[in-house]
């Protein structure tokens, strides 16, 4: 059997796929701090693991990810300032949306997923879906787009499972139990446990400031404490989104 | 005394308010549907009265609003397909709020702050911000730009008192009681309470999908039930926001 | 019967007012510089009154009015160095008519009119219309877009009796006998005649330059004398552009 | 001596020729019907001519005219249903004008005077040159730019010479007697009197529709007769124009 | 018989023209430096002579050519560095090329070819075609689009017998041979071979760099030595290029 | 020590990385047929092994890679109408280099290289730096950007060695021998040498059409033969490309 990650197969492969009407499922990262323990990338990572989870059920194709996002913002990824967190103004996720909308259309799909893994792109990835379909959707009948942060899809049980709560602040979840625990399971060699500092959460005011007030975003960029993350929390939480989004997608796409 | 709303004074008035270097507000606004009983303009009449109200304090100038805002999303505004909902793209509302900004930094102003009415309206304003001081820090010494949506400043006090609980979905309360209520103080020539059907909330799910799951959504545009908003609420309501703005406005442009 | 303002209605209302195939009105402002003697919201307030003297009538809707126009240009507006003049960008103006005309007729409006109180806008709202008309027209059948200044639509019989000619550079009317007038008619609270000093009229140069020479432009942003403007006057200036913009829009839409 | 037009030197007469800080004109003209006795060039032709015509006397040097323009307005040019009629969007000649500046800054040039044509061009050539200046101002001192519509600088004597008036409808005069007897001068050959058809001035209402009311603008694209046109008249209107612009731009660029 | 000169056709002459569906020939040149020797405008005068070569044995258009082109680059122009070379920015080109490709089409051309004199265009303005393409395409049967570097089109034997191999190196040609025969032919009154200074080569390195290595650009800008150019050569490139270039679009737009 | 991949590091150890001062290189790839043997993502997997190569001897970061470039062309890449081909517009990409750029430029980057492992993104790449360092060089003294397609490094003897010439027409290497074989190498687990089929080589036209001429591209994707590569030879190219770059890096960056 071919493989479901896009990149690696031909595109004989690629178009015998297609022909199988299957989603499109398009990882929407970022390139950011993630604390003095995890790397740059985990919003690449985490994302595209979730999708090839979902994929390897069948009638899924994982394009490649987008591994540059839109900007991150004090409250929910620390803020542009901190060294690596390389960004894209919104114009520029918001045309690549467009452009990937259009060729995958272009090869015949008609369920596109978005899977993104950085809170700050979801309202760009909304407004490129939002022109794409305008532009699409004359000449591609049945054409369905989605887009979703992965983290949004945790089960209640598995929630209450680890945070004790089913009320669960996400932005304060960068490099927090959630993505660290992940990372511990999919990528132990990228995390550095011994380097987190236990401080105080991030206390970022309801509004949005330029300059930022750096004052107010913890010096290492945790906005949570991330100590008790573990591997194998981190495959709890893989498992239960695989599972909530695979229900959720067919839910979506309808019966495939 | 010269009025506080830059729509009504002279540009020798206005040359003389700025010299007193005040914070410019600018409520930012949509034309969207809000349910059978409510007109398309709440989203500008309710920040426009905040911003009034933070502004008879003196040392705010409150610029005209802008009337038309993002896309309704159907998860916090039903959705673009309601009739009266008329929005603009993400690029025209960024673009708009970089130029309102270079205009107030030419004019000398150096404390300018959009005070949103309309959920969708806060990605693409704080985009705006970004890149509006971007073009204009380095000629502005000590420029502050501010992005707010004014709901998000409920003291706790007020949201017991009227929710009895401090944790809002702010998503379900389009046209819902605290809109309702602040309307029912403010216009309620506007406000048709008859017309009002119950109903249950609505049940969007966690993804948004295109076209829209019209399902998903209650027909009458309402996605949570708005029978107890009162006037006195409304009171309440906005007494609260001026208040709790006041604090955080003060806090993030210094002392005045 | 509902209200022929937008603003002011339900999206039910709004969309039964639709069914009836009316024109929608959309006033284009500016927030500009006056005179020492009116406020800077002259561009906003006169189409808005010239529009709802129209709508009154029936078969019309009047949109939420644009606030911010075009820069202002010495010829005919002082220029942008006036503090106070808020402008934007051709672009920005542009894209705003486009999304404008896209949602209208989304709603099912066929007669869109961009109803013009700034001089400098009327270009780009033309670019507006029609990038906006080449997009929607082939799925729009009968759509119509119409572009007007309405000082334009002054009746020779009114300009005789006024101005004893019938040939007016409107160019030096900003802030003149016409403007003025009507808004000692419509809002006499926000005139300031005792401010008014007495100079000749402007001498701008037939060329555009950047830098603008400010020497050519009046010191107080008044191009031509004001000091005849009367609230009679205004009167008679309204009813003869709502009159004669009511033939005009019958004409170009069509008897209705 | 070598020449002034910029197209015919090379770069090292170039650069010797930018060290006597001359002024830059850019003539922008259209590719445009004119009527069934006039090629589609005349507005590239004439502004050329008028640009040669001062730059004879030293002092200037003359850019390459940009042949397309932007979109023929039914009452100042007929209309864009006229085949031949080859037009930009606002953005692209806006475009154009920012980058030629640009341009032309770099180059060391200080004084840019665009030379329009054809009336349509004149707003976005405006907004070229703000945003022009906006960028290219902060680094490079004393930079001039001027955008002027050369027919608007008709001395007095000449217009009542052959008009028997100075109150001239410039925007009739599409095609017509200035226009016709300019070409006779300049270029017999492209000229055919014998084609003129007598007929009706131009009727177009004083607000733009899209779709064009065709009706309302003569079958042949003449705005209004030409049949008194003469080469001889065509020299004088060129020997003014040149007169009168070079007084213009020496007051506006400074003595040179 | 009327011209195949655009510019020198009224709108009905070109009516008729259309009518026999020709190809639009639209010369896409450059205003930058070459050499000592040559003048700035090399790029514009020699595709527009192709063009005309080809356009004379019936079935074109030749559209006036597009003066301004993009950026030189120091291996194949020598680079923006040198006075004179006034270019474009991409987004600008790419626009131009959308909007003459829009307007042909509406006027009912469906073979429309740009004929590129300048390296540097050729990815610009396939950009162009491919976006004017998807816009036009689908309510324009027929239609067809050709990018081509006329230069490109040198046949195998007019290389053998001027360069003495096939294998030429066209970025080097900048202002060398090819170029300076066809203007010696074309243009003598424009060249100045007395100003050619021999030197080696430019040895431009196989990256680009910002800021560009000048030090590896010849100071004169020329990239090759043209000192064995002649008119006579140039009379042969001109000859061989047209009729490779009439077999190659006869072949491209099919029989005509 | 630290990796050299950006993308497996944390913030302060790219901190600490970046006040060494090295050379960013960020691989600029593609999503594109590679024929009936290779995957889709030939254009990422090779250049980023090249940057890999050249980094391990330390001084360079790698970003990650680009997954989606610059459409495909007929002549170097089979063309847009290949499934799996999944492209960018220019303006896309051009926008995404500048971002890119701007926030390296933040983090205090100043020595930045794209290495282009897909023929047709190197011209959008060239317009992204150039815009980039029109933006970033007025406030980042030393900024230095490179541009180069990592192919055009080949040196002479392993040319010779494996092509038996020095003059290769890269455009028909497009999933030929140097491709194949450095996949074989690298990652022989995506190469299936038994689909190979054999043909002529590719026999598009000098000009660029739309529609393409379809029949003159192979119908597999492959422009020429790639049967006789081997792993050997991938290492071979691998090797000699490392070599060439880092030399070419060093020489354009100055000494480190």
């Amino acid at each position: 059997m071919t493989s479901f990650r896009m990149a690696d197969i031909t595109w004989p492969e690629y178009q015998e796929a297609l022909a199988g009407d299957p989603v499109i499922l398009i990882p929407v990262g970022a390139t950011e701090q993630h604390g003095p323990h995890l790397p740059l990338s985990v919003d690449v990572i985490l994302p595209t693991a979730v999708c090839e989870g979902v994929a390897a059920a069948g009638g899924y194709l994982v394009a490649p990810p987008l591994a540059y996002g839109y900007k991150s913002m004090p409250r929910s990824g620390g803020g542009q300032h901190f060294p690596g967190t390389t960004s894209l103004d919104a114009a520029s996720l918001i045309a690549q949306v467009r452009d990937l909308t259009r060729e995958f259309v272009r090869h015949g799909a008609r369920k596109i997923a978005f899977i993104v893994g950085h809170t700050e792109n979801l309202w760009h990835v909304s407004e490129g879906c939002d022109l794409a379909y305008r532009e699409n959707a004359p000449n591609a009948e049945g054409l369905r787009l989605l887009n979703v942060g992965y983290w949004q899809f945790l089960p209640a049980a598995t929630a209450q499972a680890i945070f004790g709560t089913t009320s669960i602040d996400w932005d304060m979840e960068h490099a927090g139990i959630m993505e660290t625990s992940m990372m511990l399971h999919l990528r132990p060699d990228l995390v550095h446990m011994d380097r987190l500092v236990d401080h105080a959460p991030s206390r970022v005011p309801g509004y949005e400031l330029w300059p930022y007030d750096i004052e107010a975003v913890p010096a290492d960029g945790v906005l949570n404490t991330a100590s008790s993350a573990t591997a194998d929390k981190g495959q709890q939480f893989l498992d239960a989104y695989v599972s909530s989004l695979s229900v959720a997608l067919t839910e979506a796409f309808g019966a495939r």
